[in-house]
């Protein structure tokens, strides 16, 4: 196995450089750290283009056999590739999943969620609740940057995520769509679980669109009945995704 | 109002003290970031025996004829008392409150969780689902480190708060106790909402102590529809209390 010992490195350099979106953007490419994430890419069946690791040891048979390439590094390199400041010691290059949308019937459509914790929450949210899709507006975080990934779980490769214009989706969908708003909404116990359904959450600061909140069957509200003034984004998510569910 | 300018003020140094836990048992007091926070210590009508302002024109009457004393401070001094990045420039040393905890009806128990954005995270849920205490187990979070205070966004004082014995609490609570976990535990639907119960939590890796999970009524499980492993701790408290609430 080759050894890289140097930061220098054109590889690891173009590794490093995806950690701005514009670059996997533009490559179709991601960086992902931590062994648990690259067997859950691995187990997705996702394209692993190389892999880095600073104990080989500890890398077992089926990841190293899968990888394109497979490279040791050193705790230098690790360092510099890595976004904690105690690196694990694996990272790899995946090729970003693309998805052809055929027909989703329970879909989370997001409208410009800022902060990675909320969203990889809410990704891994609508992977345990068995969701089939998540739409994103444009300028939503996007759920390759390491700190999706790490709250995610490994959840961002096991559904589709795409980002799309959510007005046009929400006008095509075919089920109930709701809106999650503070003010014109229902108590979110009145609609009852359902098959095919659309849930739309909004910024953290800014709520969702008001145009958007117009398209759907209805908006809803989660009641309030202590002195908080509202509910984190993820939790409302998690809480009305639960509830349709049933 | 007097101006500090210097970090090496003693006032200035016993409240950057109180970022250690241990200061602040020893004390009961607690250092505050950021006006939304020093607003709601305010409107629970907690002590504040000093506030730090940089701008004292951005100050509003009310705060400062009921801090007991005020300061002046310069950007290098808040600098040294913020616990982020880009400091508000709002500080307060509080007198940490301290409850007698009589009757309860729905409160809510944490096993030892670690991450201060989830212990926030679900400080905030149990206000907004109005429930009436929060007990913690030794081995928890403080509620009073910044991240913890940042995450409940005041919600640390809308309730009471305590540190006691889990094992006791949970024989002496006239209501229902449900544990939560991965095995030997029924679908959360199977049960109802309720006036009175408790519902306990556990750290994010080990879940909730076997001894405890033996005391309760029943333990519950959130089903998992999709590929993910679980759900955060947080989501899943807020998925059951907000059950619970009916």
């Amino acid at each position: 196995m080759e050894m890289i010992t140097s930061a220098q490195n054109s590889k690891v350099k173009s590794a490093n450089k995806l950690k701005k979106k514009r670059e996997r953007d533009k490559t179709g490419l991601a960086l992902i750290e931590g062994y648990h994430l690259i067997e859950e890419a691995y187990k997705s069946n996702l394209i692993i283009q190389q892999l880095y690791v600073v104990d080989a040891d500890r890398l077992d048979d089926k990841l190293k056999d899968y990888a394109q390439e497979v490279f040791e590094i050193n705790l230098k390199v690790a360092e510099v590739l890595s976004g904690t400041v105690t690196p694990q010691g694996f990272f790899a290059v995946i090729e970003k999943p693309e998805y052809e949308i055929t027909s989703a019937k329970q879909v989370l459509l997001i409208d410009c969620i800022q902060d990675p914790g909320n969203l990889g929450t809410l990704i891994r949210t609508a992977d345990a609740a068995g969701l089939d899709l998540i739409v994103l507006e444009k300028g939503t975080a996007d759920p390759y940057q390491d700190k999706v990934l790490r709250a995610s779980q490994g959840s961002v490769f096991h559904l589709p995520i795409v980002t799309k214009d959510l007005s046009e989706f929400i006008e095509n969908f075919e089920g109930e769509v709701y809106g999650t708003a503070l003010e014109n909404a229902v108590d979110y116990h009145q609609v009852s679980s359902q098959d095919a359904f659309a849930l739309l959450l909004g910024n953290e600061g800014d709520g969702v669109n008001p145009k958007l909140l117009e398209q759907t069957t209805q908006n809803l509200i989660i009641p309030i009945y202590g002195k908080a003034e509202s509910l984190n984004v993820a939790i409302a998510g998690s809480i009305v995704m639960y509830h349709l569910k049933g």
